[in-house]
């Protein structure tokens, strides 16, 4: 019996998403739970009763597997969770503790590698053999496909676009480095640009969405003042276009992508920074290159779920259907 | 019966070099001209001249074919160049001329990517599936490996590493971008802070391999001044080093690679350079990518020929032979 559904898991800081997905990507059941904040067993616990929950109504033979996508680096071929900065999962064995608590054979992959998966399978790639996946949220992330397939490096560490340098000696990056993607056009730095813009003349839209506190801006502030139209805000998504598109140029010339899919939070919402990333791109680029495609992602926080579960199915088909005894 | 050679052309700005290689890397006979600057018909029948020469002694059967390197971006799914800077091939169907004059198959290639292939089949990058390699010249080029095979990306133009922004509104790259790789790290730009160092105090040195005129500085002045000792000389090339080293960072966060090769003449030249670099990236990389390696290339101008001959065994393997009546 071939398996119909796969599981999906997007474990994330905040929340851990699971899906049951059909092969063709259909979702049949989702849900979610707060991630829990006091150890790596109760993560563990938290993905063990949500898996269990999701295929609480189909039967074993159904399922071919569960895919996970984690917030930390996995050595894919061993399945090893190697670093992982906001969880404390980091050498914890993921794959068999949760492989015991649900009888399901599991598969690990970073988070951004499941939404490029996911992108890529069902999403704004679909089809495409040659993309990259550019992640822009708290932090900012991405996914390499080449040929059709995920790249994930030499030890399963490729895809961080965010911390490419773009300036030398530029701003802070939270991961040590200096003038990364990361520090121009993560989400503390749009809202360091939206704050420091509140206290100047022009800031009063996004004071009045910090109700009144220029200190309270949020990148999300920036997003929905400048899609309500906001000149200031605008110019603060417009500059940050244009480093994410100077980024890209280079990122273009190395790998001459088909398509670009910019995703996460700011990436889905903010437009205008998109399209003039794209027109940097279509002016900058080399010749041969300036074709490339420049879109927004399409499926959201679903994305992860989507991708994992793709990564289960393919693992399934890979090991020609259901696991053996021994494989538990 | 199996063939036994195949050629390896390198097509440069100055000189085309061809090789007759045996298929694990031996090259029997090497012979090379100056590069006709009368237009393209010149230029070809150079190249069929140096081939007709280098495969004289053998017998058809016995050559897989002929593979070429040329400073152009080559469409390689087409093999037709696309675009040629120094030299008036753009559109030129060089594939079909040479393969009409000298009767063998011909395969075309970016001469980055060759020199690419000679290093990962018989250089400094043996044995490594992932790696990239980056040379330092009059221009800043290179070649990706992924997985063991050359990753050309979608229209077969990656690897253009050297157009990479490092510094957003930095220096004017030939290219027309701002802030590339290139732009700080080219000869051109080594020799211009060489010619600066050589008008202040402590260019002693600098001035005397000039014949005492600092416009006359050169990059390989530098590099030939720092490797006798003289500091200022080698105060350019660390910091060169540095930039590099940032650079790389970036790379090996995106691509975590197994190997860094840095070739060209400077590259393969400037120890200091590349050592200085490979110590910002142990300092500077992400988590899990710190062991990356980073070495000078081993092939030095042959990288290209034996890439390309390489290249040419690779087709034959792939047609499995030689090729029929049909192919010419």
């Amino acid at each position: 019996m071939r398996a119909t559904y796969a599981v999906g898991v997007d474990v994330g800081g905040t929340h851990i998403g699971a899906g049951l997905m059909e092969r063709k990507g259909r979702v049949v059941k989702q849900t979610h739970v707060l991630t829990p904040r006091n150890g790596p067993f109760a993560v563990l616990d938290a993905i063990i009763a949500l898996v269990s929950e999701t295929i609480a109504d189909t039967h074993p033979p159904e399922v071919a597997g569960v895919g996970i996508g984690l917030p930390a680096l996995i050595d894919f071929r061993k399945q090893s969770v190697e670093f992982c900065t906001n969880l404390p999962l980091a050498g914890v064995d993921v794959r068999s503790l949760v492989m015991s608590g649900v009888n399901q054979n599991v598969t690990l992959d970073n988070d951004g590698n499941c939404a490029g998966i996911g992108e890529f399978r069902f999403g704004a790639a679909k089809g495409v053999r040659d993309f990259v996946m550019i992640t822009l949220g708290t932090g900012v992330g991405g996914a390499l496909l080449f040929d059709g397939q995920l790249y994930r490096g030499s030890r399963g560490f490729a895809g961080e676009i965010g911390h490419v340098v773009v300036r030398l000696d530029g701003p802070p990056c939270p991961c040590g480095g200096l003038g990364h993607i990361e520090s121009f056009l993560g989400s503390p730095a749009i809202a360091a640009r939206g704050r420091e813009a509140a206290r100047a003349v022009g800031g009063e839209a996004l004071r009045t969405r910090a109700c009144g506190n220029p200190d309270n801006v949020t990148a999300e502030h920036v997003v929905q003042a400048a899609l309500a139209g906001d000149i200031t805000a605008r110019d603060i998504l417009l500059e940050a276009g244009d480093i994410l598109g100077e980024a890209l140029v280079g990122i273009v010339n190395l790998l001459n992508p088909q398509l670009i899919v910019v995703g996460g939070g700011i990436g889905e919402s903010a437009d205008m920074l998109v399209a003039r990333a794209a027109e940097v791109i279509a002016e900058e680029a080399l010749a041969g290159r300036r074709d490339v495609k420049v879109v927004q992602a399409l499926l959201s926080n679903d994305a992860g779920i989507l991708g994992a579960a793709a990564l289960a199915f393919d693992e399934y088909d890979r090991r020609g259907g259901p696991p053996g005894e021994h494989d538990f």
